[in-house]
């Protein structure tokens, strides 16, 4: 298609944040809903203990510096870590330390249920460190993102070093914590967070479990189609019928729209807030139901979840059912309208479904920080060659580059994150694990082998994006319920032997 | 002493300039001596080969970024590269990479005498990359200097991440390279660099050799009195009496400097272009002759050398012939203005002794840059207890600090490097050699015991500041030669390991 390499690399970007910013539309809805209001201690570093029928948590602020790479600028701001000391055991139980995604960190402290269902049985403190320039850790308070420059100190090395501050502060300052050994938790980029801390800063926790970590999803490392690719194993698990419709609705939709009142259709049979009104639009909105799919892989749980949607159990399997006929012309895309309902709209509280927006209008503040880490460090190469249930997205890093260059004046580094993070070469660390679900898109970036006795890799069949690190559940699989118990036996090791060896 | 705080932090901060820059004082003179013209060539990363009797090597300028920590300056620099391949086997010959220090790389180049001995046996290639803000390296040409503002690049990590980037960069552009295995070799700073890069970089090199690199010189990993008591060892290792004379030569000095006609005494017994004139002269001069005690230690070698100074074999030992005998009053400065003289002025070509500055008029860049890294992270504990042959000099970091701000506007973090480098944790790493001469003032912050199986350490008896690393000469010990021996097997047997596993 003519045209379509811009809009590709759009898709691209748009697919990471949504891969790890989207969620942050559900923070507020999901603290009123869950009634889990957050301590805020305005004091540095001192908090108070609060609880409210969930999990309770004191909020501390750290005074973290802004640049640990540079001594010009020595000015410091708050950064916000949870702790949750009720489980604790002063005579050396353990730190389980979080190293914080791209958002607020009281979302993520709350969607990780792994940690706090374990934390009794291991006395454990819990620790959830919010990742700089996003939630309530801004750098530069409401001007942070006010002006591009200020984006300066936006870096995962930065973001590493910050946790490793905190883990000297904490075992330095809390009585009874200095001989408590200390495991990092993470998933998606708090997975990548996690690993890469230990890789870098093995001085400060004996182990990482990184959960759906894609520390591989970049140049040179993974065949650009690799996401895709996974993405449509996980549909055709489901159907293939269902995959060839969907791969079959990408002309049929570029047909009706060219036809009389196609935009009209298409807006009444997806449900559209807006309708359709040129070819870019139809790239655009196509682009839409590619997210679509992909975030749809990365949540199909096993049981009804809220995590970047409200959605039923298995979700592609329902999605599936409305395509289990072989489909054509406009059936065919009213069975997709089905399908946008069931994502965007399965509460039924939607009116009408919004696909020019990111997804949230609160959003900006942490989809505007993963947009720019995207164009720094964090290029993910992302293409498609037509097969299973996708069109050709090519990858042009050049033209990620420029686009880069007219948003933010910054290009990204192709190969800086190989290098900073030991590409391959992870046999020179150890005590890892990189647990991913096979359902998960982002699997297609992770460490699906183990690569020594202590950098192991856990694979969990029918398993979503970071299904592990959630609460358990009744309708849990076997598969998940198998790698928890595998991960608890792993760190439950890590832990003996850093006794014995003081 | 009253009044002595601020003057001893001056002290310590001028030892660690003067181990590690008074050096560039010779360089100019040291290239014209061996005539040994540096070839320059323009061209990014390319060069021409240049023999003229003495080692021979291309030089290369390789285009770094200035930032690799942040994006929003996205200037690159020329960074200088020296490379050697003409004992390089291009079916594996391993690559030998130099990490190098604060000053020409040049210099450094020409002073590794151990590493241009072993490259025709290991087939290596030899590369010298110079560390940014050093010699011609400097991130904004004649401007570098003029404002502390462009100092703040200038730190352990940014050249760590330079040399990442050259390794990269040789290896995948040189044919042959991407199969060569590459052992990074360092000395005194260039030595905690090597071991460094190995911590924070295994990807890129498969061991280091770090010789006399004190990178436990800091903060809570070693007492502050550890450095000038191995200082004063190394003396009493000459003769007890000769350290009891120096010991008791700063009362004599304070006594006669308060008689009448002192200051013209000392001017005179001391060789001193100018004479001291104030209490706090005095002060200045007392620091002088503790550096100069310190930087003996360091150049002990046995067999003559222009190192810090040209000396006779084992300097110490001549020192102390001149204080062989108790000596007291004029006598005692008598001896200790021969000693001086000694250091000084070996050669007789030197007219006076200027106790003043800093030892060198052409050297304020190399100085400037390690004195700007000494009030940043290179901050160094140093103190004595009026033991043995120094006086009291106490270590107050606030004051240390008080003062770089006011030369810098930056304040050093106390605690950052051994945050940054795993401290003690050094059984996470592999393949590092960690060698120290037992006479080497520095061996008090070095790692003197082996860690682990890989992380090796070599004591070298009678060695002074990374004497292993140079040439090897018809004077060295058998302790020495011990060291190299094992040195080189143990590099052997990494690269070994490396064949072996591909």
């Amino acid at each position: 298609m003519t045209g379509k390499v811009v809009k590709m690399a759009m898709v691209t970007t748009k697919c990471l944040v949504l891969f790890l910013c989207c969620s942050l539309s559900h923070v507020n809805s999901w603290q009123q809903d869950q009634q889990l209001p957050i301590v805020k201690n305005n004091e540095t570093s001192s908090g108070k203990l609060n609880s409210n029928g969930g999990y309770s948590y004191k909020t501390l602020y750290y005074d973290q510096q802004i640049d640990h790479f540079g001594f010009t600028n020595g000015q410091t701001f708050k950064q916000r870590i949870l702790v949750a000391d009720q489980f604790w055991n002063r005579n050396g139980g353990p730190i389980f330390f979080y190293t914080g995604n791209e958002g607020d960190i009281d979302w993520f402290c709350n969607n990780t249920g792994f940690m706090w269902d374990i934390a009794p049985e291991f006395n454990a403190m819990l620790v959830f460190a919010e990742h700089r320039y996003y939630g309530e850790s801004l750098p530069f308070g409401q001007d942070t993102y006010k002006n591009v420059s200020l984006l300066n100190y936006l870096t995962s090395e930065q973001a590493l070093a910050d946790f490793a501050e905190n883990i000297r502060y904490l075992k330095t300052t809390i009585p009874g914590a200095e001989n408590s050994a200390v495991v990092a938790f993470g998933g998606s980029y708090g997975g990548m967070l996690a690993a890469w801390l230990r890789i870098k800063y093995p001085n400060v926790i004996i182990g990482a479990l990184a959960s759906s970590a894609p520390i591989w999803q970049f140049t040179d490392l993974t065949p650009c189609n690799a996401f895709y690719d996974v993405t449509s194993k996980t549909w055709l698990d489901a159907s293939t019928t269902c995959v060839e419709n969907v791969h079959r609705s990408y002309n049929v939709l570029a047909t009706i729209a060219e036809s009389a009142g196609g935009f009209e259709f298409i807006q009444k049979a997806f449900g559209l807030c807006t309708p359709l009104a040129s070819k870019y639009d139809l790239e655009t909105f196509m682009d839409f139901l590619v997210e679509m799919y992909t975030d749809l892989a990365m949540v199909n749980y096993p049981y009804p979840a809220s995590f970047l949607a409200d959605l039923p159990a298995w979700p592609i399997k329902v999605a599936c059912s409305y395509l289990s006929d072989p489909l054509d012309g406009k059936p065919l895309l009213a069975a997709l309208g089905k399908v946008t309902n069931l994502y965007y709209n399965f509460t039924g509280n939607t009116n009408c479904v919004n696909w020019t927006d990111d997804g949230s209008a609160d959003a900006s503040l942490g989809t505007k920080g993963w947009d720019y880490q995207s164009c720094t460090e964090m290029v993910m190469p992302m293409c498609s060659n037509n097969t299973n249930m996708f069109y050709n997205i090519p990858w042009d890093f050049q033209e990620v580059s420029d686009k880069c260059f007219e948003k933010y004046k910054v290009r990204p580094r192709e190969n800086w994150v190989a290098l900073e993070y030991w590409a391959k070469q992870l046999k020179e660390t150890s005590n890892i694990i990189f647990s991913n679900g096979l359902y998960d898109p982002w699997s297609s970036g992770g460490v699906m082998e183990s690569i020594s006795d202590t950098v192991v890799a856990i694979q969990i069949p029918y398993g979503a994006h970071h299904l592990d690190l959630r609460g358990s559940n009744p309708l849990d699989t076997r598969a998940v319920i198998s790698a928890r118990i595998q991960e608890k036996n792993i760190i439950r090791n890590w832990l003996k032997i850093t006794y014995i060896n003081g």
